[in-house]
């Protein structure tokens, strides 16, 4: 058997722990990323290149036997070019789907989903007008491009529309209605070549401008509930023919599930599943894209992620942490960017949300304790 | 914070693992090897040249953190010529103690532990001399290169000798008691460069053929005979002013604990424990070698280990085994080698060894399904 080489476009790292989870597999990786210092360049073969360099995708494309990407972002003329000499996946029409908002609820509509009210719009008239339909406060996200709160901005009060249009950069919008919910959920699956769909365990997620803080898996979800929510995604999924990780965004409103997004690749909030799981979403990202048997989703204990933002700090002090998981990405630290994260599991739920606790104090003030008991 | 750099010698499977778990750190590696084909160099920068090649050896040096070994017989030329220029765990003292079977076993002694009996023998006349004085059958070791049950030959009657001379190569030898020994364990440890010794649950190891089978922690030990054997071990390494991951193998005869060698470095018997620890020994000893706090050592659940070996065969039944995960190491299939591991856990002994024996199965015939339940 020779080895299989698969081709994952971007290196940041979500193509790092892609490239990792394949080596484990037995399986190279090539990445593609427009920067010399892509952080999954450490373990992988880097192609460094622009999106719409032609001979660089094509020297990216040689002898590779499966390819995916690692954000949705990657303009979608770089997909397609790779998608025509490459089985690809998700295929193009999955990533561009994604790649704006309008088309993504509308996806979610068709299939059954609920969604936030929202509207389309492209000036500031007719910001003006969805939003003295859907009233105040309101949130515009630019259609595409948008991730960890970039290209958002809140409206509170219909003085706010000039500002938040500029500050969107004047581009396509939805007007968002700002939804009241008690908390945020992921839904994180994987759909294999042949149809087959596999679940995480839901995931609990914190937000702090913008930015993932924590995830907690399993979150507690009504089973009925959260088995209609993974009915019409599996529906959604099987009608664009998806294939690999997705994860979808969901708002618990008293009960009542409003789905916002999907990201056609890992995400952030499955990290736990490298500890939490028996086979993590990159594992089962490249087993999907590489046409292999999917591998267990099921939970090991409760687990919980830090994500380190900005700054990797007290480097040892952290490492230092009982019964916690560290993983540093090689990158270098700046003002609102994910450097690593960090892991807990526990028997217990109440363990679990201990030791996260203080995980958060160590990530925020340097140093702590992981105390063994809650 | 600029990324730390750590060189290993060696760049075979373990090489690899060290370099992914590295990665976790956020800690480049880079592996020196003889061959191009040195499967580490998947997922770290590769220096190839012979070890004694030392403008290669100079190039692989540069801009090191740290470096160590990935096995014990890196010649001990090389090593002490990159100890020489960059911080260096375990120490070449170490390493050329682990190197010859008689030192090993002389320091053993010193350190109080219990060992099989032995002669250091150089011809046929003294094996003879030693054989009327141990008595039959017994074990004719060479001093150095054994591995895998390499370099080795049994000798039942006197008879045997000249045979046995021949196949382990004329060379200065140990004569061994054949040992009768319930089990095999390995005792595997991490020590931090502040002299902190963390311990692995026992490992209870079965071998075929000289090569190690499968492995199962914890193993069920006397707790004040496995105390005693850890503080012997702690001072002896102590002694050596020993960093790094060491493994011990130890041969139980009725509640009588025989030392038969150490690794001074990541070991198969410790495999495991990727999944069946909080943190690897792959993790533990890049932390010990980067001078970083330890991670924890404790276990998660029962864990069983199965080597691939020669060939990973039915590659895509093997991956299908629910609950079991897979490790292939990109190298290519040869009689004898090592290719890949398949670790199960589980919450009881019983459902592990369920488990494992499904894997076995697997490995041996291709295709099972690892059940839920015992």
């Amino acid at each position: 058997m020779s080895q299989q080489v698969l081709g994952v476009m971007g290196g940041g790292q979500l193509g790092r722990m892609l490239a990792m989870a394949a080596a484990r597999l037995g399986v190279r990786t090539r990445v593609f990323d427009p920067s010399a210092e892509a952080c999954a360049g450490d373990v992988a073969e880097l192609v460094i290149g622009a999106y719409d360099n032609e001979g660089a995708l094509a020297r990216f494309c040689e002898g590779l036997d499966a390819a995916t990407v690692e954000f949705e972002n990657v303009p979608i003329d770089a997909v397609t070019f790779v998608q025509d000499r490459v089985p690809f996946y998700p295929n193009a029409r999955s990533i561009a789907q994604a790649q704006d908002r309008l088309h993504e609820r509308e996806a979610f509509r068709k299939a059954g989903l609920q969604t936030p009210r929202d509207g389309a719009v492209t000036n500031e008239q007719e910001i003006e007008v969805a939003l003295r339909a859907m009233g105040s406060p309101a949130i515009l996200k630019s259609r595409r491009f948008g991730y960890d709160g970039k290209g958002q901005a809140w409206i509170r009060e219909p003085s706010d529309v000039p500002g938040a249009w500029e500050r969107i950069g004047q581009r396509a919008a939805l007007l968002d209605e700002a939804v009241s919910f008690q908390r945020e959920l992921s839904l994180v699956m994987v759909r294999g070549r042949t149809g087959e769909v596999r679940h995480y365990a839901a995931t609990e997620n914190v937000h702090v401008d913008g930015i993932l803080h924590t995830s907690r898996a399993p979150a507690e979800v009504d089973a009925s509930a959260l088995n209609n929510l993974r009915q019409s995604v599996e529906a959604m999924l099987s009608s664009l023919d998806y294939v690999g990780v997705v994860a979808v965004e969901v708002f618990d409103c008293n009960g009542q599930y409003l789905v916002n997004e999907f990201a056609p690749r890992v995400h952030n909030s499955g990290h736990w599943t490298i500890e939490g799981a028996v086979t993590s979403q990159f594992e089962n990202h490249v087993r999907a894209v590489m046409g292999l048997p999917l591998g267990s989703t099921d939970s090991r204990g409760h687990a919980g992620m830090v994500n380190l933002i900005g700054t990797v700090g007290e480097f040892k002090q952290q490492l230092a942490c009982e019964g916690a998981q560290f993983h540093a990405y090689g990158k270098l630290p700046r003002d609102g960017r994910k450097v690593g994260h960090v892991t807990v599991c526990a028997e217990t739920a109440a363990l679990r949300d201990a030791r996260l606790r203080e995980v958060e104090c160590l990530v925020e003030k340097g140093g702590c304790h992981v105390s063994d008991s809650a």
